[in-house]
């Protein structure tokens, strides 16, 4: 443990349990091996350094801000008192980390991220839970896939579980930032930027990794309210041999724009199709199921496939797990049919427009780590309105048990190895 | 005339007859109107403000950096004592511009541009001619092109030509960082990012402006080298759409994994490739060009078609603006054929392996503002590499023929209203 991060541990507010992973250096040591990652670039000589959480260095803030209310927060325009930044340079690694102020980033004007886009990131969200235990979703997946963006463009990549334990720290330090009320959590955004001071186009021999977090409400605060989709023939998100299956962030900005051709034609966000057959791919940032009435009276819940242009969702992987031990009869669900069919395959837009003539569809949803469950009840396609039922108070059956019991685990009420306590 | 600006006058070096655009405003005024673009965001109530020169406010650098010699420049690593700044927010529009010391930004962790690639980029050269004017190629092009990629990503749209002039007064106060051997120049770099404070998806409530510039030497220090290319058929940089068309920082990332690819297998850089037919697209970062012997004799330039998936390149615009008047014989440029044709029309990797091997290919090379023209002598594709004729000195005929003249219009020795005096 240094110096600098032991001396600041006592300023730390770090208490009772939630102080019980300390010493750091012997929590860090049991991290499962299956969370390294190597390294995309090639070492000359000693081996480059990985993120060591021994060498962080905390830096609290002189002035800590007002904890804003609750019922004022607006997802992502608040941020808590600390971040977490770790440079990185492609002659030694990974740098010391450090816990500071949040506050701007130095930035050359030549720095890649400014220039070619070279960002990934990550969404996890942390609860606070009756005990005012700290918890955290899945968080393995993330670090887990915040590795394979960075591998995808040309950023280095780092022990996912040495970066768990700093954003634990991290958490920890601001943890009064939790707000508590039903729905709420603190969102935590990890990003991975280029800074190499260059405007080749090139790995950067500099990059730098942050953490900053943000208090969230629930997305629907008056109770889940569907959206209408607009099915987009005139731009794509992903194609094949691309980039849509990774949390990278040239991904995003190329969707506002049919974003806001959706919104002028009254629809909430696009349901990104693919390909003459106009397959269903993902809705707005979301994954996407829909649950098809089968001829026999059971359901299927069908997601879009991994090919490539899906991005591998925690929340997507969550609903599927529960669906399918559900359906194995390894978890009764509360809520979820017996007989359930779970189904990773492709689904066009005929079949969505068929079954909801024939009155087979029976509700189609977005997955994702913001909203968690975000259901459809209307899809704008070729000039008509499909329309998709979605069940008492706004969602539909299926779904509507699936989020009860993420929820449950997100939020400890219902206990579960996903939700990690911090 | 802001009193700042006028203040500052007194101390930029720039005199005799680079100084004759001055006063500044009356020159300004004479700026065409279609260059002229009309912001993509609704306003309410006052028009927001556009670009205006007239605002504009000057910091010398107390401290100019000593020259580099032109023997050690290295593409886009080193920068000029100058920059320019302007920022814009959606209540009020676009702010005062800033010609200040290059240095650091101070950007907000949650900023845009970090998570999302919420950034476009232009690309420009400054040539000192023989007389010591300093010429600029075809700036118009860049200042379109700019507010297209703009508007497809939901940043603010500008006054072009106002955007130029402040350019201009940028380059007039560090001109004496133009390197004056052959094949050298300023490249300029105008950058625009989204920078509100916030991480939600969507059009960015604040954005900034900014111009850097560095000194470059020819791309090509030791005479033409042609360069072998990957046919990849594992990757795509654009797909219909998509954002292949724009100037977007996100078509370069995700193109640097896809070059290491290329070169561990012994290709300096990707054909990029798109549909079943294998179309040809681009050549890294690059438009391409191919010219095929026709069964009559003659020659066929072709390029592919602006489809959606292609960069409409200033350099491509040249190339067939030059080889189409000396086809029509409005303006016969020495060395090329009497017998050309000039197509944009798709080309596919079957028609350009049939044309290697019965001897018709005459030529490829990509064509943009860095390199101006990259000849290629090699394609790997499927397992197999195609051969392609270089010709004398490492070019082929035909782009020596247009090369030539495209250098000289943009040094001055050809007198050509392609070229801009500053």
């Amino acid at each position: 443990m240094s110096l600098s991060f032991a001396r600041s541990l006592r300023t730390l507010s770090v208490s009772g349990q939630h102080a019980r992973r300390f010493p750091y250096v012997l929590a860090w040591s049991s991290a499962p091996s299956s969370a390294r990652f190597q390294s995309s670039f090639p070492t000359t000589g000693a081996p480059l350094a990985d993120i060591d959480p021994s060498r962080l260095e905390v830096s609290p803030t002189p002035s800590p801000k007002p904890l804003p209310a609750s019922s004022t927060l607006k997802f992502g325009h608040t941020f808590t008192d600390h971040m977490l930044t770790i440079p990185w340079d492609v002659k030694s690694g990974w740098g010391a980390p450090q816990i500071k102020p949040y506050g701007p980033f130095a930035l050359d004007p030549s720095s890649t991220v400014l220039h070619y886009a070279q960002t990934i990131f990550e969404g996890m969200k942390a609860y606070k839970d009756a005990d005012g235990k700290i918890r955290i979703f899945r968080p393995d997946m993330n670090m887990k896939r915040m590795n394979t963006s960075a591998s995808r463009i040309a950023l280095p990549t780092f022990n996912g579980a040495a970066l768990l334990e700093l954003i634990k720290d991290l958490v920890r330090l601001d943890q009064q930032w939790i707000p508590t009320e039903p729905g709420h959590s603190l969102y935590i955004r990890p990003s991975l930027i280029g800074t190499q001071k260059a405007i080749g186009v090139g790995p950067p021999n500099e990059a730098l990794l942050f953490v900053i977090m943000s208090p969230v409400g629930p997305y629907y605060p008056d109770g889940f309210k569907p959206v209408a989709l607009y099915g987009t023939t005139e731009f794509v998100r992903a194609a094949p041999g691309g980039t849509g299956a990774f949390k990278l962030g040239v991904n995003y900005a190329p969707g506002i724009l049919p974003q806001q051709h959706a919104a002028k034609q009254g629809y909430a966000q696009n349901l990104w199709l693919h390909g003459p057959e106009h397959y269903i791919t993902e809705v707005g940032t979301m994954n996407v199921f829909v649950v098809f009435r089968k001829d026999d009276g059971g359901y299927e819940l069908v997601t879009p496939p991994l090919d490539g242009m899906i991005l591998p969702g925690v929340t997507r992987d969550s609903v599927l797990t529960l669906a399918r031990e559900h359906a194995s009869s390894k978890n009764t669900i509360t809520g979820l049919p017996a007989n359930l069919t779970v189904s990773e395959r492709p689904v066009t837009m005929k079949e969505v427009k068929e079954a909801s003539d024939s009155g087979k569809i029976v509700e189609l949803f977005g997955a994702g780590t913001a909203a968690i469950i975000s259901p459809v009840d209307r899809i704008g396609y070729l000039g008509d309105d499909i329309h998709i039922p979605t069940g008492e108070g706004g969602m539909g059956p299926i779904s509507r048990a699936v989020w009860t019991e993420l929820v449950g685990r997100q939020t400890g009420i219902i206990p579960s190895d996903w939700s990690v306590v911090v």
